[in-house]
């Protein structure tokens, strides 16, 4: 069998990104932070790694990263607590793990990874996903861990303001998701979100389901979902886009962009980045923009932020 | 614009249903249990309601009766807790609503129905879930309501066994679902289920996970699915179907035979009821058997467990 060439593509959420809002520091930390995702990833691909190890490390990294909405630096919910949701899947057995409103795990890719080789359960939620965590001998945080004072500013910001899925988007954009194509062909996919802020303890959103955030199928393609969690759930989004590449013969491209401009989804809603075992690959968004990176076997990776805006080396 | 017939599809769920082992009085009890549940359903559709109040009412019916896996007589957890899955989608606006693990809730669909009028939020798992329940005043019940001799027997056998998601789907299965065509056109489909038995506490299964257990779209079809949940979350199965009618064309029929027959899923892994909005239906299971029924207009309800029999009145 052919070897493929190790792709990794990233996403940091679709949002509104405000380019006029944002400081030159954050607009760097964002692409250095993509950048570093791609890297973990990468390193695991040129290694030989599987695409579910490269997508779980790339997440790790943007978990690692309080810029992002996932693991340290997550939203508040309006309990001012923080409560993550996390997917991944394998493409080639379609084995998978979930968690939803976790609010201990360091990284809780790690504790869907680990559900993902367990074979048994697929999801867990709340304190029992906590606890599955730390069985799994993986590191757990206090809540003061994952808290940030931008995230706590958020939250300020939000309360009061009655709950609008759409408004608070912005502050609620930032996601993040990985899909892996590995040397044997295989693909993967994983995401991990802080949720909204101000949103209900308790809220599960799209990331942790597969079909919405997350899917993965060697023979069509791997997608990581970002935007109204709500939303892309009602239009059951990464199932759709992988449903119209294999039973209309879309092109990846173009399955992604019906996909997002459909109701319930359409402008402004979302993003994804998708890709296929063939090395097609696709980062459309409806919002104005979406924190996005990809690299190619060994080359250099490469990132961007906003909509009008092509992918460029990170530093 | 035509009037449509109404037409409500109940299930209570796709298993290996042992024709031998099962005594007549719980065939009995099973087949006025389904026809209670569509009655409920068609006494809704006939007063000019909606295909979202008559899946729920029929899925309360069934939630009612112990005899099946979900409200009272839910099967139990590791922890010999009863842990409840329940969602509902209105196939019109996709509005839905879902909730995952709740303890209390006499009625989860009610719940869930309530997140999905409510707009907001869709899923709501845990303690947060019979919190939001008991806020919109819905009846909550204590532990000792939800149990049944027959559940602590089934998990007595299962306990010591290793958690084998095939081996104990004879004892899991008994999901209930139902959908729902109603005079305007409009589809509905709602599911809800107390797991696995000797699942672990926290584990979310298939049924409350848009395009997993339900979904309703009215320019294609609302489909309920039942059997091994994990398998059915990575098949993403209820959308799968719909997916396959809009993107190739596919009859309801042959959807649906297609889907529950293809990897993750295949041979005695489940069965689904699904509608489309000129009237089609489809009641398909892979397993043994599954408790079904149908109802069109102002008839008689129709029922049967076994995959020998076809469908007849219940008394």
């Amino acid at each position: 069998m052919a070897e493929h060439t190790p792709i990794v593509l990233v996403h940091g959420g679709a949002g509104t990104l405000p380019r006029n809002q944002l400081t030159e520091d954050a607009v760097q930390r964002m692409r250095a932070g993509l950048a570093r995702a791609l890297r973990a990833g990468q390193a695991v691909l040129l290694q030989n790694g599987s695409a579910v190890d490269a997508a779980a490390a790339a997440v790790v990294a943007l978990e690692d990263e309080p810029k992002f909405n996932a693991g340290r630096g997550a939203v508040l919910t309006a309990a001012e607590t923080v409560e993550m949701d996390a997917s991944i899947m394998c493409g080639n057995t379609r084995a998978a793990g979930a968690v939803a409103c976790v609010r201990k795990i360091q990284n809780p890719v790690l504790a869907a990874k680990a559900l993902l080789l367990a074979g048994g359960h697929v999801l867990l939620c709340a304190d029992a996903a906590d606890a599955f965590a730390e069985q799994e001998g993986l590191p757990l945080q206090p809540q003061s861990y994952f808290i940030t004072p931008e995230r706590v500013e958020a939250l300020r910001k939000a309360v009061g303001v009655v709950l609008d899925h759409d408004s608070q988007f912005a502050e609620a954009g930032q996601t993040v998701g990985a899909v892996a194509l590995d040397r044997h062909g295989n693909l993967a996919a994983a995401t991990s979100t802080g949720g909204m802020t101000n949103k209900a303890p308790g809220r599960v959103g799209d990331t942790p389901l597969l079909g919405a955030g997350t899917w993965a199928e060697n023979s069509v393609c791997a997608v990581s979902t970002t935007g109204i969690g709500e939303r892309i759930m009602r239009a059951c989004l990464a199932h759709s886009i992988a449903a119209r590449i294999r039973y209309s013969g879309m092109s990846l491209a173009d399955a992604c962009q019906e996909a997002l401009n459909e109701y319930p989804l359409g402008e402004g809603a979302g993003g994804c980045i998708a890709i296929t075992a063939s090395g097609d690959v696709a980062l459309p968004f409806t919002t104005t923009g979406m924190a996005r990176g990809c690299v190619r076997g060994s080359d250099t990776p490469l990132v961007a932020l906003f909509g009008d805006e092509e992918l460029s080396p990170a530093e």
